[in-house]
C-alpha cells in the first residue's frame, strides 16, 4: 500500500438517498470512503451532522491528514458562491448554509455545487469524458440531474444554476407548470417512473414492482426496477423505455442547442438499466436530432460509478486551492 | 451627408422569401441597402445569382467603394469553415459552396454563418443585446432558427451549427422523427402556424385567413396573421397563443440548461404580433423556470428589424478580416 498522505482533498455528495464522502490525495487518488444513508426528511441540523460524520469517517480512515479543502456537490438549486443549498425538491432542507458550515467544522475551505455538476467534473477529470472539452452530463437517478462543460470549464451561468436539465419540458401536451409529468425528471426519473408505474396499476395493468411501489412510497429501489425489467415485466419495460425516449429526445433537443462532442449518461436508472436503455437512447437522440453531417450525437455511459461525485468534488476543490 | 467610404464591409441576409444586402462602413454603419425575393424554388445557381444582384445594388448605390469582406447569414445547417450551404429546409438547395463562389465573384473574402447568428451577432454589438456577454436568440418568422452567445462569442459546437433551436421537440406526445408537429418551429413558426390553421378549417373553424392559406400554401403572411389576430379571429389567436406558448417553453428549458442574461426575441411573428405575444411568451417562459432565485429570465424584443442580419454579417466579416 502506498504510504498515507499528510494532506488530502475531501469530496462529499449529497444524494436523495446516501452520502458519499472520500479522501483524495493530492494527486488524484481516492484513499477512503465512507457512506451514511441522507436523513430527507429531518431538516437541516441532522442532515449537516450526517455530512460532518461522513467526512469524519473518511478522513479518520485515511490516516487523519490535514484538510486543504472540501468540495462538495449537493442537488440544487444553490448559491454556489456562499455555500448555499437553496433548496432542493428531494431533501427537505432550504437556505442551508452548508459551505460556511462545513468550512467552520473542518477548519477548511469548501467549495460548493450541484451534484452532477461534481460527477460531470469527475468523469472530465478522470473518468469517461477524458480529452473531451465540451460535454454534457444527464444523470438519471431519484431525480433528474445535468451539468455543462464548455471550453473545459463547468458552465454556471446568469443564475449560477445552468445545466438544471431535469425540469426541460418535453411534452407540452401535458406539462403543468411547477408539476412533473412531461418534463424530463417527470418522465425518466425513478420518481417520474413509479408515478408511471402508479398510474398503470390504477388502470388495472399488473407489474412486479407492485409491492415494492406499496412499501417504498415515492421511492423505487433500482436494483428492484432492473431485475422486473429485464425479467420481462411489461409494465416495468414500458415505463422504462418512456424514460430512455425522453432521455434521448433531450439529448437530441441539446445537441442541436449546444452541440457538444459527447454526452455522459449517469446516476442509478443508467446504471441499472445498462445496455438496452442506452440503446434506446441512442436510437432516439439520433432519430430527433437535426444535424449530425460535421460531427456525430455520441452519448456514452459515465465511468466511475459512484465515485464521480465524490472524485469530482475533489478535484474541483484541488483546482479552487491548489495547495 | 456623410463622405463616401472608400471601403466597405457588406452583410447579406439569407431568408426564406427575401434575399437582403448592405453596405456599412469600417465603423458599423449602414450606408446602403439591397433586396431581392428569394428563388427559393429555383436551385442553386437562380440563387447565387440573385444573391450576387443584390450585393452589387447595394454595393453600386454606396458609390462602389472596395469590398473588404463579405459576411453572409443563411437558414442552415452550413459547413462555416467551407462556406457551404449544407441543405436548408425552406429553400431548395444542397452542397451549395456560397462561399467560395462569392469570393470569387467580389474578390473579397466571404463568411459563412447562419441567419440567427448574424442577426443576434447584429443585437449583441449594435441592437438589444448590448452591455451583455451571454444570449440566446430566437428567430420567429417563416421557420425558427436560434443562436447561442457566451462569453461573447458565438456557439458553433462539434457539429458547426449550434443554436439550432427550431428543432427542439417540446410536445413528445405527438412528435415524430423528421415531422414538424411537436417541435419549436413546428408549433411557433408561420410554417407550423399555417398547418394548425388549415387543421382548424378541416375540423370546420373559421378564420378571416381561409383565403389566405388557400392562395400561399405553406407560406402565410405576417401583415395578414397580425390583422386577423389583433382583429379578435378566434382561429388565429388560439394558434397564435399556442405559437407564443412554445417560445415560452423554450426559453424556460433554455434558461435552465443555460441561464443567459438575456432572450432577445426576433422575426417576422415577433414583430407582427408584438406586445401580446411578447407577454405570452414571458408568463409562459416564468411559469415553467426551474431557478430564478440568483437571476430573473430576461426576454425582449430585437431592436433592430431587418437591419440585424445584414449589419451582424457585416460586423461579424469586419471580426474576422479587421482591414
Amino acid at each position: 500500500m502506498a504510504p498515507r498522505p499528510r494532506s488530502v482533498y475531501v469530496g462529499i455528495d449529497l444524494g436523495g438517498s446516501k452520502i458519499l464522502a472520500a479522501a483524495v490525495t493530492p494527486r488524484g487518488r481516492i484513499i477512503s470512503r465512507a457512506m451514511r444513508p441522507t436523513p430527507f426528511r429531518s431538516g437541516g441540523r441532522a442532515l449537516l451532522e450526517s455530512i460532518s460524520e461522513s467526512v469524519r469517517e473518511a478522513v479518520r480512515d485515511a490516516g487523519k491528514p490535514r484538510i486543504r479543502a472540501i468540495g462538495m456537490g449537493s442537488p440544487g438549486p444553490l448559491d454556489p458562491e456562499k455555500g448555499i443549498i437553496l433548496r432542493t425538491p428531494h431533501i427537505d432542507v432550504s437556505r442551508l448554509p452548508v459551505g460556511p458550515w462545513l468550512s467552520r467544522r473542518f477548519g477548511a475551505p469548501v467549495i460548493l455545487d450541484n451534484d452532477v455538476h461534481m460527477g460531470l467534473y469527475g468523469e472530465f477529470r478522470a473518468g469517461a469524458g477524458r480529452g473531451h472539452r465540451n460535454l454534457v452530463g444527464i444523470w438519471v437517478g431519484t431525480g433528474v440531474g445535468g451539468a455543462v462543460i464548455l471550453g473545459g470549464r463547468l458552465l454556471h451561468g446568469s443564475n449560477r444554476n445552468a445545466g438544471e436539465l431535469g425540469h426541460m419540458v418535453l411534452d407540452a401536451s401535458i406539462a403543468r407548470a411547477g408539476k412533473p409529468a412531461g418534463t424530463l425528471e417527470g418522465e425518466a426519473a425513478k420518481t417520474g417512473m413509479a408515478r408511471r408505474l402508479r398510474e398503470g396499476l390504477r388502470q388495472g395493468r399488473r407489474t412486479r414492482l407492485a409491492s415494492a411501489l406499496r412499501a417504498g412510497g415515492r421511492r423505487l429501489d433500482s436494483r428492484e426496477l432492473e431485475t422486473a425489467v429485464k425479467g420481462g415485466d411489461p409494465l416495468a419495460r414500458a415505463v422504462a423505455r418512456r424514460s430512455a425516449r425522453f432521455v434521448g429526445i433531450a439529448i437530441a433537443n441539446l445537441f442541436d442547442a449546444l452541440s457538444p462532442e459527447l454526452f455522459v449518461l449517469g446516476g442509478g436508472v443508467v446504471e441499472a438499466l445498462g445496455r438496452d436503455y442506452l440503446r434506446e437512447v441512442r436510437e432516439t437522440a439520433r432519430a430527433f436530432v437535426f444535424s449530425t453531417e460535421l460531427a456525430p450525437v455520441r452519448i456514452v455511459k459515465a465511468a466511475l460509478g459512484d465515485d464521480a461525485g465524490i472524485l469530482g468534488a475533489a478535484l474541483a476543490a484541488r483546482r479552487a486551492h491548489p495547495r
